[in-house]
């Protein structure tokens, strides 16, 4: 049998292009925060597990923000002890020092904090201006790194527009990626949270970023399909080299249906790219489709993931 | 107001992008006869005008093939008269030369025949070889060319991947390709008709085909969504050089929600990354998105187009 007919694309390498990426799964933290349904955990916890089966090797598995915010995630401690011992990086957001100790006290052993681009969305997502936020953020970094934190990870929201500030300029991502390395994190994750950016837009920020000192391998590109725009900005970040690309699986977190929807690059559409273009992700993508086929039918809606569609439509 | 507010992409040009992009829109044709429900002919009509009127050159009107293979598109002679009068490039199919007889007598001045790469979907499709194909088309375009039509387009399909033979090899699409230049024809549309492939294999065809003497002007790319990679795959197009870009608007023809899903790329997805990428269409995404869910409405489900949705949402 070809490829085709086992549900795989022709790998045809393109010049100049990394020979492996490192998916950054978020569809269980990233994801399902954002599902109307609150799923239950022992759900949550099946599917990270099908989801390292898959061959994931980082899956973000929950968010230590306090249930207020994130009702969805309220599990928190008792979901992560259920998934612990799988052989993945299982990196947990946490948005403050209380956050940390909770994270600390359950044995994890990779963290991420959430900053913002701009002052609009500081404000709203986190009630502090920018550099408010970082300094919230530092302590919880420099804790983390001393009690042996085998990676901070900082995530950065509109780094390409904001709703309400329009298009961002690349010296105000530049300045909040510079104080967030600065402060300890290992990664930076680049995110279009509003999913309004074109290649160009990317390429322009990662050669900023890069003339400003910032290493490429350092960053991760965190696209939303809101636009159809994803990919596209996915392959102008893997032309200028980057290696870790940000994914949910299924598109889990951007209902398309929604006003609300956010769009999240779904991880089968990213293989489908990945693998066409020789680039090895270590993912089975046969059994990820099975994966979010399955979680779909737990949220009861088809995933938005054009991939996943179109493989499960096989006979 | 900022573009975003306005619901437009932010330019940031890329470097070696060409400067300016000929969408054809193949969303009345390609679009419609793929669609369960037929059309009334005034609404056809109705769609055609509000494209030329939200900016495209290019709107292909219809196929005079023969009603018993598309039924959807039956109506033919009764459309054409009622938009022959737009100041636009009117391209319609003809599958043989009853066919271009048909559409000269209405005064059709761009004419398209439909060829394909693969034996079998040459089997499936036209019941014929691919030689037998191109032998029936050679008539159509000397004539065509004869009676002075503007402009005669070849389309190949199957250019990429083939259900039936797997991955297609570069050389079998530069053969066909070179005949349906050799036999008169000023434009080729390369079809992945069933949305396999990934960047890597677009510049590797285009690099064949350039290495082969077809002039990169010649070249139209005609990607379809199935697996999300037609911007992708689009961008890589834009890199080698092509300047002309199928899409069909709303991304009519291709239901997501269907078996038969065939996923033509949205207009308003593709107008997006090229007006981010400063490039210039002629085309008012306002009025594209407007025309798309007015037709959306006609048709009775919502338009798969992403950015469709994502503009539709807004207040």
């Amino acid at each position: 049998m070809s490829a085709l007919e086992l549900g795989l694309p022709m790998p045809v390498p393109a010049p100049g292009l990394p020979a492996r990426v490192r998916i950054h799964e978020v569809g269980a933290r990233d994801g399902l925060q954002n599902e109307k349904a609150t799923v239950p955990t022992e759900v949550k916890a099946e599917f990270i597990h099908r989801l390292a089966d898959a061959g994931l090797t980082t899956v973000e598995a929950t968010s230590f923000v306090h249930p207020k915010w994130v009702p969805q995630l309220a599990d928190a401690e008792r979901l992560f002890p259920l998934v612990a011992e799988l052989p993945v990086a299982l990196p947990v957001l946490v948005p403050n020092e209380r956050g940390l100790d909770r994270a600390l006290a359950l044995g994890a052993t990779r963290v991420a904090v959430f900053a913002s681009a701009t002052e609009s969305f500081a404000k709203a997502n986190l009630n502090r201006t920018v550099d408010e936020a970082l300094a919230m953020f530092e302590p919880v970094v420099a804790r983390a790194k001393a009690e042996g934190a085998a990676q901070v990870r900082g995530y950065l929201s509109m780094c390409f527009g904001d709703p309400w500030e329009g298009p961002v300029p690349a010296s105000q991502v530049v300045r909040v990626c510079k104080a967030l390395l600065d402060m300890g994190c290992d990664e930076l994750s680049l995110g279009d949270t509003i999913g309004v950016a074109t290649p160009g837009q990317v390429s322009a920020l990662l050669t900023a970023l890069g003339e400003a000192g910032v290493p490429t391998e350092a960053l991760a590109v965190h696209f939303h399909d809101t636009y159809g725009q994803a990919l596209a900005n996915t392959l102008a970040a893997l032309q200028y080299g980057v290696t870790i690309v940000d994914a949910s699986a299924g598109g889990l977190g951007g209902c398309p249906y929604a006003k609300s929807a956010t769009g999240n690059l779904a991880t089968e559409d990213l293989v489908w790219m990945l693998h066409g273009l020789g680039i090895d992700t270590g993912v089975d993508l046969g059994r990820l489709v099975a994966t979010s086929e399955w979680m779909a039918g737990r949220l009861g809606r088809p995933s938005p993931s054009r991939t996943v569609r179109a493989l499960s439509h096989k006979e």
